[in-house]
């Protein structure tokens, strides 16, 4: 992941057009929280695309059709497209999925159905993996950061294949230049959830989608640190009084009462986030054992 | 965390009766995928409850409603009950949050508010929070892993705060003795997906849940190492075979290979992991280097 690679301009596509035209937005088509499919989404040029190879299109868009992730959904900021991998089945069934070789419990993604899948997924995208990841959601993977986040944002789009079960063929990952990231040290039943977070994550990062609601320049992991407490009405509540220097409009001294209190929380419950954030600035590891 | 922890008899409840009877069912109630609230979910007694204060109660039960875990709330083996944020707000237009002290972007989440909702959300519930853990859903929080999942999955329920906008005053979350539990190092624009995903790794470990479905013994973290790598049907495909010592019917050696290739994995990919598990051996973490 880098942060500073320029885009490929063999492959950007023309500025999108943000309008937020009403033939575009989620609900000027249905009142339900559906997708639309593939085709239909292919209308809203330029938006940073999500496309979900899964199993339970029902689950997108979930939570992200809520809040500002879904009012920049329904404004055409970004677009969401599932791909049903039960289409690529095999067989009357359309299996997706068989025992694993070696032996096992659970069932495995089979290699050819999931090629098929992300070969559609693969339609009109650049090749420039930075421009478009093609990422599988697996606690085998490199951790998500936020880093990720915003280097992804930067994009055209991405893929998300969703394992359900105990994984995908081992093949179709390498042959196809899957990535493999992961939502931490646990295990899921499916990637769906994952996947809500690393596109939610990505979106509000995304020109124009939080608007005047948040700030993303002061929050956790924007510096390094974790973010400093918060407090707000009533000053007194409870018999506990909002600190004295937040409400002594001194903004100065609010600033750096504020980055003590972030550096100490980071220094405290994050070591391994203090000593990255001690390097990236220079600073002596061991200056902290003096404070 | 501590998964050796033996439950609090003082606030132990009866075995739970995991018969899943019809009235206790989600799609008994209704066809839609909206949880019954509060009150309407007492009746399903003993088995693992989840209650969530959240802003968007119709984020729920969302992905958790589909496959396994959907299964297994539609059979009753856990509970989700949604306690609205929104109703413990202020005045007319019953407001949750305000400016926060000191200045800078976005809104804080009123101390009075949530602790309203807290103590709604801990009505009949254990006092002891090892049995039933109240967590706040922050980037400043300890990561969540699979331990804490198979120690929560132990427990009788949890409680979880969703945060929205800059947070929440920092007070409520002290003298509530709320735990903040991270995803990971990213921000997101609210913890109801957060919340999904720590959910989804606990019910999976509730007996039952996954049935014959999965095996939990196999997959990453279970022993400290990442999963090792699947294959399945065809035996050939695209040029690219399936290792032969998996079609050789030695179980064995596809134990031994299997082990080899997950610790190979581990110390490619996550160094860090990699280190946690010799020490837990009681290896030396430098005989990787000789191998």
């Amino acid at each position: 992941m880098n942060d500073d690679t320029p885009p490929d301009p063999a492959s950007s596509v023309p500025e999108p057009d943000r309008k937020p035209g009403r033939s575009h937005g989620r609900l000027a088509i249905s009142a339900s929280l559906k997708p639309r499919d593939l085709m239909a989404d292919m209308s809203v040029v330029g938006a940073w695309r999500a496309r979900i190879v899964t199993l339970f299109p029902d689950a997108f868009p979930g939570t992200l059709g809520l809040s500002l992730t879904g009012k920049a959904l329904d404004q055409g900021l970004w677009a969401l497209e599932t791909i049903d991998l039960r289409t690529f089945g095999q067989g009357r069934h359309r299996n997706v999925d068989d025992t694993p070789a070696g032996g096992g419990a659970g069932l495995v993604l089979r290699p050819d159905v999931v090629a098929a899948a992300l070969e559609k997924a693969a339609e009109g995208t650049p090749q420039d993996r930075r421009q478009w990841p093609v990422v599988y959601l697996s606690p085998r993977g490199k951790p998500f950061t936020q880093a990720m986040a915003r280097s992804w944002a930067q994009g055209q789009g991405i893929t998300l294949l969703c394992g359900r079960f105990e994984g995908v063929d081992e093949r179709v990952l390498q042959h196809c230049g899957v990535e493999e990231v992961s939502l931490g040290d646990f295990v899921l039943t499916g990637g769906e959830i994952a996947a809500q977070a690393l596109i939610d994550a990505t979106v509000r990062l995304i020109p124009r989608v939080l608007g005047n609601h948040l700030s993303t320049e002061e929050e956790s992991f924007s510096g390094g640190l974790l973010e400093f407490p918060q407090y707000t009405k009533p000053a007194d509540w409870n018999g506990l009084a909002i600190p004295d220097i937040l409400l002594s409009g001194n903004h100065g001294k609010i600033a750096i009462w504020r980055r003590e209190m972030a550096e100490r929380l980071t220094k405290e419950r994050r070591p391994d986030l203090w000593r990255a954030y001690l390097a990236q600035q220079g600073r002596d590891p061991d200056e902290d054992q003096e404070r």
